[in-house]
């Protein structure tokens, strides 16, 4: 069974192949008279965009995205929006080795054991440009959540590359937009810039951390016992390409604390509670706590690479490959603005989801 | 929203309270004419029961499980499987404190902040005896697992406690089995006793790693590209109680890695393709390798300790909060059957969804 | 696959056979803070439960339901209800032929040839009983309408058994409540008395039609296009054991109007639009107008009769079957209040998400 | 909430308004390496295309499908197909009066109180220009049927116009395809021809009842209690636009049978069991019998119509509204292929659902 559609009230389904004539998703669920215009969802397609810096792939896509329906005269109707981008630089014979090759680490092997039949050109489905769809969604998403919610920033940063992490104590949230890294540490950036020229000029690539955190979000979001806040944003992030692990707050890192380090104290500041840390990112039980929510997922590294590695052919004979094709060295740096549409989605779903039950008013104060 | 059931096509629906008169689960999707009897599922229910060592709770429930529907003269009759677990031991005096005062690190506030409401009975819905249900439901996928995939072995183990890891030089899969940290390390085993018993006498809690393991799963299985193998454990695992974090494979450390070292290279086997390596954990673009399917997830201290903690009361007033009761020091022990559990509903799930899209041949061969 | 869940965020999950021990639902998506208790619900069953009157089948079965979760003192918490039926007159001797032969028109063959094993014992899972669990779970939907949209009232009544309809011009509301058959014409109630009597003197059974209307429900509700009102509705009615048939509003009779007969015109009443007819029975578009939402349901004639039919067994042996046990001579009468449960289900369904998607304000202002 | 798809493994996400760009929709979960090309989805299209006859609305559009994902080199991949109809004939100026004014027995005063806002060109969403993308779904379903089910034949036809019923004595399967009208006896057809024209004139329009028959659905299909195969072909017609009631076998009549008439008696065939009679239209206990599947669907007359009828305007006023636009004079004649598509589609997701609880094999046997 092929499962393309993500979100339980706010939901998307996302369609099409790296080098087939265009991708797009549907956004069902979506609330009227929401403000809504193509600039909207292209601003945040162009941070994703391929060939904008050296660092990450070459392939030179406008990635301009068309609505189809659902939107009148610039305002959401309620009704399923359409989104579709045409691919443009598709270069398919850039990929004739791998219709015979399965690349190791890639999703080759798998595609072909699962269904006995794919699409070889650029990855087919499996290729990250399925994520330029989840970034349209992601659009929509933020352009609900500016009239819903309009208090809640999400933003998406790198952390680490390889295993080189920033030093949070030069964390600057304005730094974020000013490199090619999305990095909020401007000595760090500046290090990586010149490891991935080397890494490049090896052909070889490597992974990194994002940080998604969400700002502004209220307590009380969150659907107890299987699609809590946490379990929705692992799989969201999980379900990203090339992602091996996600945390919340404090992620794995919290094995080794004690519970008596690891609970937030709570206090009563002026308009609520709030807690003297944030180790659980925001998150307790499930529900949002009011606190930033904070998740992060490590992606791995690109296997398409120059590098040869040692592999088998369909037929069976064992073999070597280089990919060359046009490949990002890491490919975490383009999976911030992926892991933000993320977010945006799992959030806005969750509020809807949380609208459903309690309505507008809801919950139980404190004080 | 409430959302209460998980799975796709193996679709297990979870109710009931702490304290309330019992809990349970509905099965629903199971193929019919398997054996199936209580036995079979109170193996895997005994497992996780509280009162066990002096390591977890000492609440002290038989959790007997009855089959209430579902099953005719020994066999699933492919209707819903109703499970019903009656809770004895309740003792809710224990309790009356937290009717008021909100425990750091726990759910208490966010239900609050959410429902407006909640049970404070021992906690409710976000009491970890939720997990018994899983357990429950685990040992009818085990069943099925047993009939359809019989290959398939699932086995859970705690690979660190605090800060201290296991040796994987010493790993031995027979040692599970013997010591009561599911340790697959037999020195590791007795130093987190010692180490367990000391922080216990501290009025404080430890966190754990998990990791749990699923050998003989065949390739193909996985739903891209929004529930994939991967997305799908990801969420299972987060969704059980104190989960902070999950990884799949390499997980977290796969961000520290080159291409050329992460990419599991490929050769021929005697019965298909085999792997130099498992950095992927059984999965390449959310689809099964035919490897063994390798994830870990982080459990967190338990906040209901015996150090006092700075909170709030629900009329907001600052105070402190000892939590007495009956609480595992650390609750990553009995975390191992529910992950195992987990991890067998997801593989049931996955198998349905996929003899649904390609029936019992399907896929494409190799040599 | 077997689906034993109904509702979008109202989700009721059922279980249970005809003669095991127990049967119930789970009943997750609850608003929480709502007033809910046993004899609530029990009021509800008590109509549909067998052995009420000569009309109906002689088992007796109290249908005590008990409320095992989500509800704390007395107020739901949010959480799944789980709700039990314990059978106690289960009298399965009566049933030993229909292990191995089909009835003609009953669900024996067709389970067995989908499930390869069945429960005999009364029909099992196909069984009318399985209605008890749909009738609890409507009587909690029933207890949310009375919160949040307490000017809706929801009244079944039977319009024709066998060819007899009732005479529109004698309908009395008042009525349905005082003679067994729930009919809105006392003079059409009789008259069925006694044809009733005729037929079980006979061994023979009839169907009916039941019709369920929804008054005070507010325009606005549906969710196009495939979850509009009028196809919830329909397969919600359809779900129900026995029917054949699914109308809303004229029904199949709209075929026969012409466009300036059917269309309800539209004036401009004191609060907002009124309509000069009701030919739509309430639903346009899929969405409800404000009138009262009218909806009719062919219940065919029980199967298990007295009259000896021509079948086969199990091993393909041509015979006869003559069906002993306790059977409804009109099943008809009991599907009254299941269809209203159901009608119950739909529009708290349909209400959450319209909260979902546009809060509690939202539509548009006519006027 | 919206709610665009239908279907739980084979599902159909629809998007599109009448005037809007384009419509189309997303098939996810079909199996791979089924034969699939443009013209096979465009044979259905062109049956439902409008402008053929002149019983049909006069607006032309070519209704030309492209498939944008999910086929590489003529097969099928197992990933989401994308298929997209540009509107190319949409004037949109013979709408501006419904801006304003609500048409009495449409869907404008609806969609204006849920949303509060619509696209008022064609009616928007609520057009029967979305059931294109229904037959284009339908066409990749009939593809993947040709494969899986080769022996399932679907055909849908008009028994009824008006008050005026077809012969069922002259019944001929060759003639459907002969008529405009899709009507199986070429006398009636004839009839239907002259009382269409004088409609027309008269600027009315008729009602119409559509029946639709699968014929080769092997036994065993269904999946009870709330997915019975009833229950979904209710759905998927009521869903329709301007469907007011749905039928399975007997429909609505089964209320005047008696049991001794309406159960059909089995027999043993050569291949299997037989019946002697089909009152239960294919279908016991929400499964299939391996007989026709027979299901009956009535279309109210279209609302548009050149009759005036009294309505008010969005701000209160009353008035009178005529549609001049281009619209059908019996709606029913367009529907015979969406329903025909509609069975498709639940016959295959049905399929799935049986495969994946089932497997290949399953179910018992007879003799």
């Amino acid at each position: 069974m092929s499962y393309n559609t993500f979100g339980h009230l706010f939901r998307v389904t996302t369609w099409g192949e790296s080098h087939g004539p265009a991708l797009g998703c549907v956004v069902d669920g979506c609330p009227p008279n929401i403000p809504l215009e193509e600039a909207a969802i292209q601003r945040w397609l162009d941070r994703r965009r391929p060939g904008q810096s050296r660092y990450t792939t070459q392939r030179r896509e406008p990635d301009a995205v068309r609505i189809l329906s659902g939107v009148f005269e610039g305002r959401t109707t309620g009704t399923p929006i359409s989104l579709m981008i045409e691919n443009t630089d598709q270069r398919s014979k850039d990929y004739g080795e791998i219709a015979e090759k399965f690349r190791p680490g890639h999703a080759d092997i798998t595609y072909w054991q699962k269904y006995g039949i794919r699409d070889p050109r650029g990855g087919g489905r499996s290729s990250a440009r399925e994520t330029a769809a989840r970034v349209a969604a992601g659009g929509v998403a933020r352009a609900v959540l500016a009239e819903l919610l309009p208090q809640v920033q999400i933003t998406g940063y790198m952390v680490q590359m390889g295993a080189h992490a920033i030093d949070r104590a030069r964390f600057d949230w304005q730094e974020i937009e000013r490199n090619p890294f999305w990095c909020p540490d401007a000595e760090t950036a500046a290090a990586w810039a010149e490891e991935l020229n080397a890494l490049r000029k090896a052909g070889d690539s490597v992974g990194a951390v994002v940080e998604v955190v969400a700002r502004g979000v209220p307590a009380g979001l969150g659907a107890p016992v299987y699609a809590k806040l946490d379990t929705e944003i692992a799989a969201a992030l999980m379900s990203i390409n090339a992602v091996k692990g996600v945390e919340i707050g404090e992620g794995m890192a919290a094995a080794a604390l004690r519970g008596s380090e690891n609970a937030d104290e709570i206090f009563m500041g002026e308009t609520g509670p709030e807690f003297s840390s944030n180790h659980a990112g925001g998150i307790l039980g499930g529900i949002s706590t009011g606190q930033d929510i904070v998740a992060r997922f490590a992606v791995k590294p690109t296997s398409s690479i120059l590098t040869p590695r040692r592999t088998i052919t369909k037929s069976g004979e064992e073999t070597e490959i280089v990919t060359k094709g046009r490949h990002d060295p890491c490919v975490g740096i383009r999976a911030v603005p992926v892991g933000e549409a993320m977010m945006a989605c799992v959030i806005l779903d969750q509020f809807l989801m949380h609208r459903a039950q309690l309505g507008e008013g809801g919950g139980g104060r404190i004080g």
